[in-house]
């Protein structure tokens, strides 16, 4: 196995440079032995996230693996759910009393030091474990020796809870230019700290997760090309079944108005392009409301100024497609006759059921995501697909229904 | 106004916590004094980015405002283009000389210290600014005093061109865990660093971006509540507009068939499910080969084991959905006998199309994304609704060859 041709220094650049999912797989494939190194050359919530990415029957074996401490911390990470911050704690991080003199905690951390995953910040603790204060490493550096850690440290710490979203203790990380943040628990007590190298790629998890379900998969939790064909057929399968029933609605309607079809073959002509012109701005609308509501940029509470916006939005829009499709009808029908006498109330019955079509598109687009968002569901899940169905079905009842009104007694 | 009404900590966590979007947003209603303030207690990096979300005739006046050095290193960053790791660049970086001793380099960088914006590691320069090597502080701190920095420095540093994607950027710093990466010229000359608090946003407005032109947007550089109206309908107007006339041509195929819909007015009534099922499976595809792409998961060489991988998922994809039609076709045939004395060559018509709309649209919606990638443009522009639209034609024509081919002699 190439791995094991790499002389150490090689094999651990490999190691530590690779994907956490990447790391667990080449652990599969290893001795027991080396399975131990390399696990046992991990930090706890690295070995958490490996096991993490691993069969659940295999995730104990591996734990034993490991000496006595780290296997009683990383089983403890192991029982947080996914997403929260506890699940991308370290355990370990640099503590020091208050009492303590700047020059006693600097000695104290250098003894420490190499062996910690990060030393950006030390934790001022009391003996209970509660979280008293914060003093980064190098405010620590440039004090004077002999002052005390409590007298330079800063008690106005900015924490997180351990039940707390990743993505939210992500942003807050990010938004406070932070290298490390200190997890405690519903008491205060500080459990451990999550570092900045996590917190890429939570963001690019989080972001890969709404893409796939705006695409209308359920989101891979692995890479797509290492991802089973019949697993991705399987994420796939469902939602396209659920929207292909719910497609099924549009050949129920247009059963009602198949005495209209027939006696206007060319109103079936336009079915795709309305039908279509709705998803498209639905799917536009609903995107656009996702992401922001991913971003934290609108909240609940906005959604009265979203549907403003998306009326006036979905007018304007509606209105320029209109044109373009009364135009379109009008020169064919100057170049090739094709539509008969009675082409401008067919004109107006397309252009009234764009306008129509697409400002129902923009509103429910914007709408659902919102309205998933209130009933405490992803908003992710109002997908360009879901949406485009949704709107398929109106869409038809506006278009023969504007038609019955427009052509009753001429075309139809 | 409400930020002048706070005590200078407050407004300065305020000011220091909110996003470069909202800081210009600020800086626009202050005084040219206050202005002065803010704008010269910002590093340069990040006082370039706030010049940049503002309008250009606005930007000029306020680097007048700026000190000579600051004025000079701000030109300098606005002159890389928006997604260059030169424009995320901080020209101000710890720097020491390869002879200095650790104990000389730690006096002289705590004299530095707090005045820069970070401190993760000091870079060793030659007396022409080329890179030699790097060195944490930790590193130093734990270093023996009397060793020279070129013995404690490691010199295979990981560093970037000023030209790179700061997209690449991201990727390579979280992969190797650093907090700041070197930025030099082509000629090896260190010209500034990338620091860590740069990457989330850079990871964000990309995921943005891909998102939005997903849905069929054009991106939005600002976030959406704060896109003036008219600006938000003209990112959107143009896509619509080019897919409404893509989708005209699905009226012009429709027009072909006008005969056999005439004949069988049933066969209309399909239309929106058939082509809506390769427009959601080509959404699907497009958006998981987007993203892949965009987290360097696959690359252009990939492309034909991704189209092998398509081609079998879009088979069984569309054999389950042709499945559900043709039970669909019998069930509502068994109970309100709908469909007449040749239900099924009409079911069998829908189920075949369905599986070759479905293969189709798998198979657009995964090579499209590779095609343009190829072509130097960006994948995420085969967002899901011009997949949609692209398969809406095809999947017509699909339609009615099947249904010319197993319905003449029957229901044509």
């Amino acid at each position: 196995m190439f791995f094991r041709a790499l002389i150490p220094r090689e094999a651990s650049d490999l190691f530590f440079g690779i994907s956490t999912h990447d790391q667990a797989f080449l652990i599969e494939f290893l001795s027991t032995s080396e399975k131990r190194i390399w696990l046992r050359a991990l930090a706890p919530d690295d070995t958490a996230d490996v096991l993490q990415s691993m069969p659940a029957d295999m995730r104990w074996s591996l734990i034993d693996l490991l000496d006595d401490s780290a296997r009683f911390e990383v089983a403890g990470l192991l029982a947080y759910e996914e997403d929260e911050a506890g699940g991308l704690m370290n355990p370990r991080f640099p503590r020091i009393r208050p009492d303590a003199t700047v020059r006693e905690a600097i000695s104290y951390l250098r003894k420490q030091g190499v062996n910690l995953e990060t030393l950006y910040y030390c934790y001022v603790l009391d003996q209970d474990q509660m979280l008293l204060g914060v003093i980064s490493f190098r405010e620590l550096i440039v004090a004077k020796e002999s002052d005390t850690v409590r007298s330079r440290m800063r008690s106005d710490v900015v924490s997180v809870n351990e039940k707390m979203n990743q993505v939210l203790v992500a942003r807050l990380m990010a938004d406070h230019d932070l290298l490390a943040v200190p997890v405690v628990d519903e008491n205060g007590r500080m459990k451990g700290i999550v570092t900045h190298d996590d917190i890429v790629d939570v963001v690019e998890e989080e972001a890969t997760e709404d893409i796939h379900k705006i695409g209308g998969t359920e989101a891979l939790d692995i890479p797509y090309m290492d991802t089973p064909l019949l697993s991705l057929v399987k994420k796939r399968a469902g939602w396209l079944a659920v929207l292909f029933v719910g497609e099924m609605l549009t050949a129920s309607a247009m059963s009602h108005y198949e005495h209209e079809i027939a006696r206007a073959v060319i109103l079936a002509q336009f079915i795709p392009l309305i039908i279509s012109s709705g998803g498209n701005t639905g799917s536009q609308a609903s995107t656009l409301v996702i992401r922001a509501l991913a971003l934290g940029e609108i909240r609940g509470r906005d959604w009265l100024r979203v549907f403003k916006r998306e009326v006036v939005s979905g007018l304007i829009l509606g209105a320029i497609l209109a044109s373009i499709g009364v135009i379109r009808i009008i020169i064919w029908q100057k170049m090739f006759g094709v539509y008969g006498d009675h082409y401008l109330p067919l004109a107006f019955t397309v252009a009234f059921s764009v306008l129509g079509v697409v400002l129902w598109g923009t509103l429910a687009g914007s709408m659902l995501p919102l309205i998933l968002n209130k009933c405490k569901l992803d908003p992710a899940s109002a997908s360009a697909p879901f949406v485009a169905t949704l709107v398929d079905v109106s869409g038809l009842v506006i278009y023969f229904t504007l038609a019955k009104l427009i052509l009753t007694g001429t075309m139809l």
